[in-house]
């Protein structure tokens, strides 16, 4: 892939592929268009090329990232996970599993803000909750399914939530949140396909943070470390 | 490198080994003797092949495991991180910066109850606080010096201490413990090579998980937080 040298800066090359991808969902080859520009770089922090529509990213193999928050309760007898159901009508895996709040990460705002963004959208966590929000490192991964190629990466965050807070969600995206003991959460992750397949990854990630899952009990635990950190 | 199909079990294997390093420590090929015995394997947690004395590891590119435990104080203006210097009588890196506690892997101990026996030792840590031990995960890397190479891995505890207590070393492996502002213990990283060449990524790695280090601030984020799970 080369850049054409007529085109150089970030507006032009945008605005140049702009139709094309508008004549591709015109022609049904891009679904779920979701009016959402993304980023086209390399690695956050670099100045991006272009910017590019969400949904038309995986169809160019171009490197996405978002934001996952996975929050927690900490009870006398343990930790407890809360657990999205993402809403039946949504366009991408309706019904599955879902980390607590979680979203796509755009052009125009950094990951916490929109971090921070998701939670009173997603799940209505008040600001002076949303505040303990804590950034606890990335993840990448690549994912290959009939929409392309997703060589993506993700911000997480830890958010330890008061025991009397029960999330609502915003915009219709959830169609409920349960408060699961942690290990009824590493149990479903380990025996099941029930999460969104980059949901899972943030959970296994917060599970050996929190030392649920550790080399004295994980034969595999050196593989899962160095599985979410996968990519160059 | 391959094993002789005459020596079947760990025990025959490390028997067939023993001579053979001391012999090479007797020749001078085996700097700092260290009467520590390290499991030979691929994987934590994989069936030992055989015990190797910890000195000779580095010689055969014999993967070792070690733990380190960053210990911090929270207070009102901020984190506080515990930095050791290590003894000037030290046989490895004397002088330089260090974990608050950290130490080699051996066989036939699990990597928890290693670090908390580091804790008593290395800083007269009393049990009571080290039960908030805080497993949260691992790093790995390659090291090549004059005394080999070093494909190793860390398994890395956070442990938060009372703003009161102030540790003691024990075993006069340690010259002093000072308790640094994170931002001082963050430029020193960065800006210098004072800690010990692998303590450096225990600390970046705290410096993520903790958010001293953020996708906002740090144009390297991605490749700090790849760069710390290396190798296959």
């Amino acid at each position: 892939m080369a850049l054409s040298s007529a085109l150089d800066d970030f507006q032009s090359r945008s605005a140049a592929l702009a139709p094309v991808l508008a004549a591709l969902a015109a022609a049904g080859d891009i679904d779920g268009w979701r009016n959402e520009a993304y980023p086209v770089m390399e690695n956050w922090g670099d100045p991006p090329l272009l910017k590019m529509e969400r949904a038309a990213c995986p169809r160019f193999g171009v490197r996405a990232w978002g934001v996952h928050m996975n929050g927690y309760v900490r009870r006398r007898d343990g930790l407890y996970l809360w657990v999205a159901t993402r809403a039946r009508d949504k366009p991408s895996y309706p019904g599955m599993l879902d980390n607590m709040v979680a979203g796509g990460q755009p052009h125009g705002i950094g990951p916490r803000d929109n971090m921070v963004k998701e939670c009173a959208e997603e799940a209505g966590i008040p600001a002076a909750i949303v505040a303990r929000l804590q950034g606890v490192g990335a993840l990448s991964y690549c994912h290959q399914n009939a929409d392309g190629v997703k060589p993506d990466r993700i911000f997480c965050y830890d958010l330890e939530l008061p025991a009397d807070f029960t999330p609502v969600n915003q915009d219709g995206e959830v169609e409920k949140f349960e408060l699961w003991p942690i290990q009824d959460v590493a149990a479903r992750v380990r025996d099941g396909f029930d999460f969104k397949y980059n949901c899972n990854l943030v959970i296994i990630d917060f599970l050996i943070r929190h030392a649920i899952v550790m080399p004295e009990n994980e034969p595999d635990y050196g593989a899962l470390v160095r599985g979410l950190r996968r990519g160059g």
